[in-house]
C-alpha cells in the first residue's frame, strides 16, 4: 500500500483538536472521512503534532497509507474537493517510503504564538489571536524567553496530563519580537510537552505586564513545579508553523 | 450635542454590509444598538464608505452624535463592551467639530483587495480572500491596472444600481503585488463608483489567466459599457483600508 505525506492547514476554531476523540469533530476525523470516500474504506491518517482545541497549523505533516496509487496533485484536490464545509486544506500531497512516519520520523516541530497587544479587541481576527490590552514589555519578554532556551527540566511548563515519559526538553529557540500592535512568539525543538509553548506563553504575559522580571522566568523554571507557572495561553493565538524532517533540522 | 469620530475594524462575513436594510443585520445596526445602550436613546451613525455585504474594514470611520460629552477612551471601550458578539471593533474614538461628516468631509478612499493564488483552497483565510487556484500573471495584471488610472468615465466598472450622479471618476492609485501566494490590489481615490473595486478587480484576474491582454483593459474601459466587465469579484477579499480626510490626501 502506497504511502503519502500530507501537508495541511486548518482553523482549529471549530474542531476539538487534531486528534479524534468522543464529543466532537476532530482535524484528523475529517480527513480520514475525506481519505475513506477516495480510498474506498478507512485509512488512518497520523499527524506529527497533536495540537489542542482550537490551535491552528499553517503546516501540519500527516501521513497516510492508500489502497491504490495516486498521482499527488490529483490526491490533494480529491481530498480537498470532499472537505469544502471544513477550514482544512491540504496544501501538498508526496509519495513518501513505507518508513517514513509523520509522527516518529519528525525531528523539530515550529510553532508561532500571536498577541494582538492593543486596547480594542480584534474583529478580524477573532479566535487567531492573544488580545491583551494592557501594553506589553516586549523587551522584558525575549529577555526572559532566553532564560528558557537549551536542555533543561520543564516540569514548570508541562500540563498535569502530559504522557511523556520525561520533563527533560531542548528547547532550540525561543524568541519575542514586537510588529506594531502584533507580538509574534516563535518556539522550536524536537519535540515539546502537553501545554508547553501556551504555558511558557502565559508565563511571558506576566513578564510583559511588570509583574514578573525576566530573571523570575528562570526562577520558574528551576522550580519545576507545575504551580510556578503562569496562567496558560489559549489556543487562539497558537499555530503549528511548520515539521522539520532532516536529521540537519534546526 | 458633542459628535464623535469612530474608527472602526469589522468583518464584514455575517453582516449585510455597513448600512443598515431590511433582512438582516449590518454593521450600522450593531453599531447604533452599542451607541443607544450608553446614550439613553437612539442615535444615527453615519459611515465614510458604504461596504456591500462581506466586504470588510481595517479602518471605517464614522459620526455619532452624544447626549452627554464622553472621555474618547471611554467611550471607545464602552461601545466595544456592547459589542461583543460582534466582529466589531472601536479602535478609536475622538471628539470633532460639528461640521464633520464622515462620509462627506471625506477626501479619500483606500481599498486593498486579496487574492489568494494558490492551488490549495485557504483555511486559516476563508472568506478573507479571494481564492484563485489558477496561476495569475500579476505582472500582467499591474500593466492593466495602469490602464485605469487617473480621470475616466467608468460606466464599465459600475453596478447597474450605482446612484452616482456621474461616472467620472478620478482613480489615483491602482496598483497590483505579488507577495508569495498573496497577490494585493491596492486603490485609491477620493470615491468610488458601486462595485468598482470589485469591478475592476474581476476584469484584472482576465488579465491574469490571459484571457485579456493589458490593453484589453483599456479597451472595456473605453467601450463605457457595462457589458464590457468582467464578472465581479466576490466581497470577501475586499477591505476598505482607511479613509482620509485632509485637502492634501493623496
Amino acid at each position: 500500500m502506497p504511502r503519502y505525506r500530507l501537508t495541511i492547514e486548518y482553523d482549529g476554531t471549530p474542531f476539538t483538536g487534531w486528534q479524534s476523540q468522543a464529543g466532537g469533530t476532530s482535524v484528523q476525523d475529517v480527513l480520514e472521512r475525506a481519505v475513506a470516500i477516495i480510498n474506498g474504506g478507512h485509512s488512518m491518517v497520523y499527524g506529527a503534532g497533536r495540537t489542542d482545541a482550537g490551535v491552528h497549523a499553517l503546516a501540519q505533516v500527516a501521513h497516510v497509507d492508500l489502497v491504490k496509487s495516486w498521482d499527488p496533485f490529483k490526491l490533494r484536490n480529491a481530498l480537498n474537493g470532499n472537505m469544502r464545509e471544513h477550514p482544512v486544506s491540504v496544501l501538498e500531497a508526496e509519495e513518501v517510503p513505507d518508513d517514513f512516519h509523520a509522527r516518529f520520523s519528525a525531528t523539530r516541530r515550529y510553532y508561532l504564538y500571536r498577541i494582538l497587544n492593543r486596547r480594542a479587541p480584534p474583529a478580524l481576527d477573532r479566535g487567531k489571536v492573544w488580545w491583551l490590552p494592557v501594553d506589553l514589555d516586549s523587551d522584558a519578554m525575549h529577555e526572559a524567553a532566553g532564560h528558557l532556551v537549551g536542555k533543561h527540566d520543564f516540569t514548570t511548563f508541562r500540563a498535569a496530563q502530559c504522557q511523556a515519559n520525561s520533563p527533560v526538553k531542548t528547547l532550540d529557540h525561543f524568541e519575542v519580537a514586537r510588529y506594531g500592535e502584533l507580538i509574534e512568539v516563535r518556539a522550536d525543538a524536537r519535540s515539546f510537552l502537553h501545554n508547553q509553548v501556551r504555558s511558557m506563553v502565559g508565563s511571558l504575559r506576566l513578564v510583559g505586564e511588570g509583574k514578573w522580571s525576566p530573571r523570575d522566568m528562570k526562577k520558574a523554571l528551576d522550580a519545576a513545579d507545575r504551580s510556578a507557572c503562569g496562567p496558560v495561553a489559549p489556543p487562539d493565538g497558537l499555530y503549528l508553523l511548520r515539521v522539520g524532517y532532516s536529521s540537519a533540522e534546526k
